[in-house]
């Protein structure tokens, strides 16, 4: 848990000025007023005190131990005081310090010697070239932030230093809490990763919010994100358009891939939260840190107002949340209770002049209900209304059910001791009904991440040495993509079914061939330097007979001739002609940050126009597949539409679970397509037509 | 305008109470406290002076004339005074009271006869049941609001009484200011359309916003927002689920047509923008209320800090707006003017340590720039920031260029005075970038709706007599629905291209019109009690000679009998086999409040499974359907995919047009499918090849 960190004993500031205008004092101001309770050592090379401490020159000087050091020095000087820090058995390191990596050039160099000497004592570091690190817990405020948070229990990370300004200066009067606050600077060594880690066995936070730019170690991040988010949910907003789009790609799916598709996918598959914007970051960050996780989906509503019930009940119908049905008992309380023009239905209308007494009935009948998950109380506020009160009714409520209880409150001028009132105990208000239910959902989505059983990773038996081998004689021949006969190899190793397929290398050759395998036939050119086969005239379908086959070959050998001259012509490839079925795609295409990405549509125009393609990162697990081919809008012509039979998706999903697994085998893969998979009727499988593949 | 309402110059208040609980009390105390400088004219039956004003009990006893009367007394006693304001001359009235309509039965007979006295009279008449108007321009407050807004002008209807006041609550301390503030109530005279017409030509208003309910005069309403749309940009929020869903719908057009399906029409037809929280209708608002209409769509965006200019940025990219490429003038001045280490392309970073110099040195560059149409100011709060002269470098940018400025300074505990500046200089803030850019790209939707064309309606010749007469007749004999035969006379006289088709009625006659037509033909049964020709087989295509026709016409015939033993069987319609093309469905659906929607999409699954269809309230105008058409999102397969060639839209759009007209002239189309249009390559025009009409 980063306990050098963020739990220190003895901390020593190095670079603690006594000049009021410098960074290194206004760190150990930070330090020292804001109540760190451990011992406190301001380093600097001449003073003898700063802000009334006895000051020692070097960490060596210090006669106790030290757990952490925070480092506000010119960056030519902090390699050796790093290196002190290790000899004096340092272990925590915040190097705010400017002037690495982000400046390029030497400071790239200078980054590059600073991780080596932490790695080579040991320590964890923060930064460098970040506002530092605060932590309420053990009230420790290592950074030159303007601001202390107030304690909470929401722990925060930041790519942008002034990303935290803003978030420290946007919460302070609203009362948002925080345990860990940490601005990451250029992660030379702590990352998201590494707090996701730290951060997955912390009592002191009960949610974990994340501002990203970018994650270098992809996998790691997914890995440490799944572990954390079956216990703490982890809101993130990832920002920045990545150069994704330059990349070139040779392949459908690669050309499909944006650079949104691993961020989805990542997040998707390891249960992170993803807000659009900082609002929706901390909407919902109140909620989960105010109160218990959402069991279900079925809300009901209580207002004093039928406009705001509307749009309230618009959001949930809109949010994949339900309006709860109320059991008949408690339709009978809430007609006992409540006046006869109030609306004992969900919404829950208790009518313009409710004080709290109606409120309290509408609100302990809904949260008793067992067909209920979630209240959402509006008010607005009207001269009846007595607000304090309310609040109490609704704090009380909170108090004795297990369920959560979010408000709106619409409007300002009149709420603020009442909205104050509601944040000091815990009931997360939102300005206007929309976003509490958004905030509801995305909630409830976590809870069915949590729900989500351990992902099974099915492993097929396959001839792996047999592909190894292939990529190696191409890789010797100097090509990058297969032929259609090594894909086809690939493809027979790693266990899909394919068409008959074999060589014809004269006319005559291919009417043998062709009547062997029973005609009609397919006859496709092979070179391999004719890529795009059909484009030239190079495939021949439907071929019915053995003058057909002899004809078909000569006249496709023509037009490769008149198309490139010089290409070699491998011969024909004669293909049993498969019956038609439904076409899909799947694809393959390398992220630079997370690796394979794969993705499923349905083939032609449905992915290429329609661009209608899912992608998940490989390893993908049995229920992750499931999950991806239902996510795409044409999944209901795969279920059969207009009395069609169902398609075999499990032999769609079983090939996209051979495909992770074989490009999960082999990394120098970095696009394929297989276009088309033809999908059968359910029970009769599905059959790979074409495939390419192209090498590292 | 609505002088009578807004601008009175003396008005009464009747049930002015001397008791402060009363609501008349309540209004009273608002028109003489809130500096209302016309004569005010207490109405009571007993008390001689309310608040020190003498009180007559009739406005029969007021001596002077009156424009206004705001009416709080119970519903019982409301008919009588309105009778008697109709004979002192008064032309405006505000019923605030309650009683009526909305609480049935009595109450509802009780409108009628309001209503029908107020129109009696020449009245015009805002609720009842509503909490009043308010004017800043006549300082008149009319309402029983515990809040007076601040003059400003943001004009303001509202559909509920409640988020009115919220709306009021919540405004207040932002100092965002209205011209005129409207609670509809039942409508029973002035409702949403009256204030349009009334607030188009208001100097005073440089927005309107409206939350609705729903709308009861769809065309009247479509009317008056197109004419004020174009002056004033008219933000709409509209909630309520309808009860579309229930309505029973025996078309495909009919089941498409959500309930929400007609709103998305009608505004985009109108030019109202629809904001979909409370929070985008304010956004709006104050960037409309603050800042000169925007006129291009290239943003430039400052910054202090790095991350949040990347939000910005995804966001610009995101919302349809472009990031503005700086002119090599303009960088070259930030480069002279901005330190090194600053960012001097778009989005320009002033740095972390920036004071009001460096903004103002790339702000005056960025508005001065032709090629920037808008520009974002972000700050975060940093040590080194000077706020207020930041405020004041922008507010001087500002004036200097007719080009709109927003800000998103990101905080709030250091941002306070900062903050209050902006507003108070017309510079709208937002807390988060995104909010910012998402409202700059609705304002330039605003600005490319004011440079549409005014729509032009092609009106085809057709044969409208020849259609009525054919309704006429099916209506005599008591169908609804019009047999094949029919709906293919109602396409001909609308001028659209069929295949040819005539009745056989005899096997042999079949082949005889077959050979006339030229094989291969296509035949169907014709019977008025078999609806769903295909599903019993009813249908044969690809009849290649005079025995086969013969076959289908008795194998046809045996399978209609065996289906239904009693159908009347008029025959078998023989039909001209036409080539394939795209399929399209153009269908009509109507909608109870705005009449007839007409949709189209490609047809079979893309409108089936995919749902991906456009509609567009009849009649539309040759612009909004070729909007219509590529609005869907299969519109690239009509445009050619994969060196297709491109679909004949002109004949799909011509189609849509003769539909719209069709529709437009006969209101008892209640549905319509024409499914499918057959749509050959462009210049080759479409074919209908089916088509059901279903009367009222």
């Amino acid at each position: 848990m980063l306990k050098e960190i963020f739990a220190p004993e003895a901390v020593a500031v190095i670079g603690a000025s006594p000049e009021p205008a410098r960074l290194g004092h206004t760190v150990l101001k930070n330090i020292v007023e804001n109540g760190f309770r451990g011992k406190i050592y301001p380093i600097h090379p001449k003073a003898k005190q700063v802000l009334g401490i006895d000051t020692y020159s070097s960490v060596l000087d210090v006669p106790g131990p030290i757990d952490l050091a925070v480092i506000i020095i010119p960056a030519q000087f902090v390699l050796d005081v790093v290196d002190q820090c290790g000899k004096k058995g340092i272990r925590g390191l915040v190097v705010i310090s400017a002037g690495f990596k982000e400046v390029g050039g030497e400071g790239k160099e200078l980054e590059r010697r600073l991780i080596e000497t932490i790695n080579s004592y040991g320590m964890r570091m923060v930064g460098p070239n970040c506002l530092g690190i605060i932590d309420t817990i053990s009230s420790l405020n290592a950074s030159f932030a303007a601001l202390m948070p107030d304690a909470g229990n929401i722990a925060f990370m930041s790519q942008s230093g002034a990303m935290c300004t803003a978030i420290l200066d946007w919460s302070k009067p609203k009362g948002i809490g925080f345990s860990r606050f940490v601005s990451l600077g250029n992660k030379g060594d702590v990352d998201e990763v590494a707090l996701l880690e730290a951060w997955n066995d912390d009592a002191h936070s009960k949610v974990i919010l994340a501002y990203l730019e970018g994650i270098s170690n992809g996998p790691g991040f997914i890995e440490a994100a799944r572990k954390v988010t079956k216990n703490t949910p982890v809101v993130a907003i990832k920002s920045g358009t990545t150069t994704a789009g330059t990349r070139a790609a040779s392949s459908h799916t690669g050309a499909l891939a944006g650079s949104e598709s691993a961020y989805e996918a990542a997040f998707s598959q390891s249960g992170i939260l993803r807000a659009r914007t900082m609002s929706e970051l901390f909407d919902l960050a109140q909620l989960f840190a105010y109160q218990p996780l959402v069991k279900g989906n079925r809300v009901a509503i209580v207002t004093n107002a039928g406009g705001p019930g509307i749009i309230a009940t618009d959001a949930v119908e809109r949010s994949g949340l339900k309006m709860a049905t109320l059991s008949e008992a408690t339709v009978a309380t809430l007609r006992a209770g409540l006046p006869a023009e109030a609306n004992v239905f969900n919404p829950i209308d208790v009518i313009g002049d409710a004080r709290s007494d109606r409120y309290k009935v509408a609100l302990d009948a809904a949260m008793a209900d067992p067909s209920v998950d979630a209240a959402v109380v509006l008010l607005t506020p009207q001269a009846q209304s007595d607000l304090i009160e309310t609040v109490d009714v609704i704090v009380d409520a909170a108090k004795r059910f297990a369920k959560p209880v979010v408000t709106s409150f619409m409007g300002d001028y009149s709420l603020g001791p009442s909205l104050e009132r509601l944040n000091a105990n815990k009931i997360p208000n939102y300005q206007f009904p929309e976003r509490a239910i958004q905030s509801l959902a995305a909630m409830h989505r976590h809870y069915l991440w949590t729900q989500r059983p351990e992902p099974q990773y099915r492993r097929f038996e396959v001839d792996q040495d047999r592909v190894a081998k292939l990529f190696a004689d191409i890789r010797s021949s100097g090509r990058v993509e297969l032929g259609e006969i090594e894909a086809r190899e690939v493809m027979e190793a790693y266990g899909m079914r394919l068409p008959k397929s074999r060589l014809a290398r004269t006319p005559d050759e291919a009417a043998e061939i062709a009547a062997e395998f029973g005609f009609p036939v397919v006859m496709k050119i092979s070179s391999p330097d004719i890529l795009h086969k059909s484009d030239i005239g190079g495939v021949k379908v439907g071929i019915a007979d053995a003058s057909g086959a002899r004809d078909a070959f000569e006249l496709i050998e023509y037009r490769a001739r008149k198309y490139n001259r010089e290409a070699r012509i491998w011969g024909m490839l004669v293909q049993q002609m498969v019956p038609k079925g439904r076409e899909i795609l799947v694809g393959v295409s390398r992220d630079p940050q997370f690796g394979p990405l794969v993705g499923v549509g349905m083939g032609g125009i449905y992915v290429e126009v329609l661009k209608d393609i899912a992608f998940r990162l490989a390893p993908i697990s049995e229920y992750e597949a499931e999950e991806q081919l239902r996510s795409i809008r044409t999944y209901p012509l795969l279920r059969g539409v207009r009395g069609e039979r169902r398609a075999d998706t499990d032999a769609i999903i079983e090939t996209v679970l051979r495909v992770s697994q074989l490009v999960t085998d082999f990394p120098e893969i970095v696009e394929m397509d297989i276009n088309p998979l033809v999908a059968y009727n359910r029970g009769e499988g599905a059959i790979v037509l074409d495939a390419r593949i192209i090498l590292k």
